[in-house]
């Protein structure tokens, strides 16, 4: 991989997402050879995804260029790579673009979507955790309507306009709100031949209650807040199959659509060869000691989405959110150095922030330790919790510009259709 | 097409650029039924396509929604179609979303790039004539660094660092000058294992001087400014082939170089039916007449690059820029609701503006009619003309947010890998 060996012990960190940035970010200029790798040349801050797929923002001012993060610190290597395996036992890891040797390796490599063994949904449903899906998305819903602007069958038309959502954590949550603002705000402008009404937004959601991670009061303020939007929400109901055109549940519910959201659940990524059944918990997760140390090794540890620390407070592991992320990596980072000078590691202790979600213009809900809060200052706090935390000064800007923008002008620009999805566009009269 | 009839003339224009755009904008609220066809649903700020590939600008903050710009337009209607041909004689166009009537056609659609026939340049090299092709030499340039990385081999590192650009007009000048900042500015510090002077960037230019359709004293400076920044500019050379890997010209000269840019030509975008030889003239251009009015045709007009109006000031047809197809879309608006009213059309006349091109940071060119002025000058100029008219606020202060940041910082941050232009990677050691 043409990385030259150095006295410095080598840390290999696969995944530039919150976890793998926090922690390479703590090595820098530190005694240690730092190499990165990761299948994007950016790192994308995924809370904000679902604003790309609805035309709110831009791709580029959510992503941020990795090797720019870490430009200052010279024993820093990225390398665009897959990581096919990783070889415990020889100390390497394998990836498309050759082999690489190391003394620490870091497990970084988040989490993917969990179509909970389903292959008809997975083929036919569209995910968001990537920045080309949610531009994939994006397309999708524009096309939808484009689409339907050509067709005299109703039912297709309906379809077509028809946007169903399965799962109600924070991203089902925020897609359905952003989706709602189209439809009242878009719509009506852009497609004055569409009848709105036929815009229908459905949230799946198989337990009894949406934001299930949150406080009561949240969830049932969110539920209220999407019902005022326009947004229907079925509860306990669980969705069993999609091929394309119909939605179909375990009770009498079906429904029409051409855009199913799979926003239902997400598992870790593990990587062949350490993925054995000893180390792998609920949800596809490595356990990990307090240290991050997976289980069995000394040296090879795991953070953020992929690792399961069991807590007395988290007894099914850690959030799989960016809070746990970004603290278990510059933790981590601390105890490397620690384990590198020959002092005992500290263990990790997860300090929770807390939990919020957006709805919608004015609405938000926020869930602090001691404060629980809805509404317009929830959704204030929300906003400037995640300008706070996405990485770059121009992209703190930017989006800025484009919230007050959308917020003055109900509206959202970003909605070129650059990555048509539909490879074939249907012949109509 | 699923688009009503009314008592009002229907007038189709095909194609959403600088002159459909001032067209549809003149006949807003006016008694007639405008339908825009165009393949994308977004009007593309083409001067600025070459700061897309090169990370400075996002692409979403150089487009705009074409249902946006005239959503206060009751009788526009827009379609997302491939126009397939015309039928002059049933007076309809043929599209891939079906076919549709029209009392008045204006083709505005555009010039794509000229490769003079030769099929294999036209397989092995990048344009930049829209945000796919823009995004997708993006991704090209980043991945060819990145592939730097890996080879050890140094004639494969040489050719993937070496950029040779066919053509000297705007395009080609305008990307050696962005080029050679990433040169400067961004690869040492992101890519501090490469060895900067391997980055070579070169113009090859078939005449005797760059920027030919502007003054001498622009020509030869914008030349001065390029040779400063470390580009290359081979003159009287005329590119013959390019196999993937090595350029070869009409003389000794070779380049061997794994991104050959063609900025070299363009041509008109004509549309089949509407292609008789004896209504295309030069470089493809369907010639009208000063109504623009396309030879043969009392009904069928033509404005923008497609049109080749022949002036006592430009005999060989105006320039294919942006200033005379807006122009000429504003004054069709005019004539086209003078010739419904039964009134006499009033003939096209030019105004020059002058010709501008920006080459870096503090450096550009400007002629005007009466001034001719390059430097720091010139490039607040520049920036204030584009900022000026690219369509939409929120453009216009995304777009100088990332001006001012890329001119602070030296810096150009929309780098993202987004479309993965090699479909395969190299596997080296």
């Amino acid at each position: 991989m043409n990385i030259p060996r150095t006295s410095y012990p080598r840390i290999v960190i696969i995944g530039g997402g919150f976890a793998g940035v926090a922690l390479a970010k703590k090595l820098s200029k530190r005694e240690v050879q730092v190499v990165l790798l990761d299948k994007n040349n950016y790192h994308t801050f995924q809370p904000l995804l679902y604003q790309v797929s609805t035309g709110g923002l831009e791709p580029d001012s959510i992503a941020y260029p990795i090797r720019k993060i870490l430009k200052n610190f010279p024993n820093f290597h990225f390398r665009l790579a897959n990581v096919n395996e990783i070889d415990a036992e020889s100390n390497k890891v394998i990836t498309n673009i050759g082999e690489l040797k190391f003394e620490y390796l870091v497990i970084a490599s988040g989490a993917k979507t969990n179509y909970f063994g389903n292959k008809v949904i997975e083929a036919h449903s569209m995910a968001m955790k990537t920045i080309p899906q949610s531009l994939n998305l994006r397309s999708l819903i524009l096309e939808n309507f484009e689409d339907a602007l050509l067709t005299s069958d109703l039912n297709e038309r309906n379809a077509l306009m028809n946007f169903v959502i399965v799962g109600g954590g924070p991203t089902g949550v925020e897609l359905a709100g952003a989706l709602a603002e189209i439809k009242k705000g878009i719509l009506p402008k852009d497609y004055p031949d569409l009848d709105t009404r036929l815009a229908q937004i459905h949230i799946i959601q198989s337990s009894d209650c949406i934001l299930k991670g949150m406080s009561k009061k949240a969830s049932e303020k969110a539920e209220d807040f999407l019902e005022k939007l326009g947004v229907n929400i079925w509860k306990n109901v669980r969705v069993t199959n999609y091929d394309g055109m119909t939605v179909t549940t375990n009770t009498d519910l079906t429904f029409e659509t051409a855009t199913l959201i799979w926003a239902a659940g997400v598992k870790g990524a593990t990587i062949k060869g350490m993925d054995e059944t000893y180390m792998v918990t609920k949800g596809n997760r490595l356990l990990v000691n307090a240290y991050n140390q997976v289980k069995g090794f000394e040296h090879i540890f795991a953070v953020g989405d992929v690792a399961n620390m069991l807590t007395d407070s988290f007894p099914n592991g850690l959030p799989m959110m960016a809070q746990p992320a970004i603290q278990q990596g510059d933790q981590l980072g601390d105890n490397l150095l620690r384990l590198i000078e020959g002092k005992p590691m500290e263990p990790f202790v997860y300090k929770d922030k807390g939990v919020m979600a957006t709805i919608g213009r004015n609405k938000a809900v926020v869930d602090l330790k001691r404060f629980k809060f809805q509404g317009i200052f929830a959704w204030y706090v929300w906003m400037f919790v995640h300008l706070f935390f996405l990485i770059g000064f121009r992209n703190r800007v930017v989006v800025f510009v484009n919230w007050v923008y959308n917020y003055i002008r109900f509206d959202r620009e970003a909605r070129l259709i650059i990555r048509p999805f539909k490879t074939r566009r249907k012949v109509k009269g």
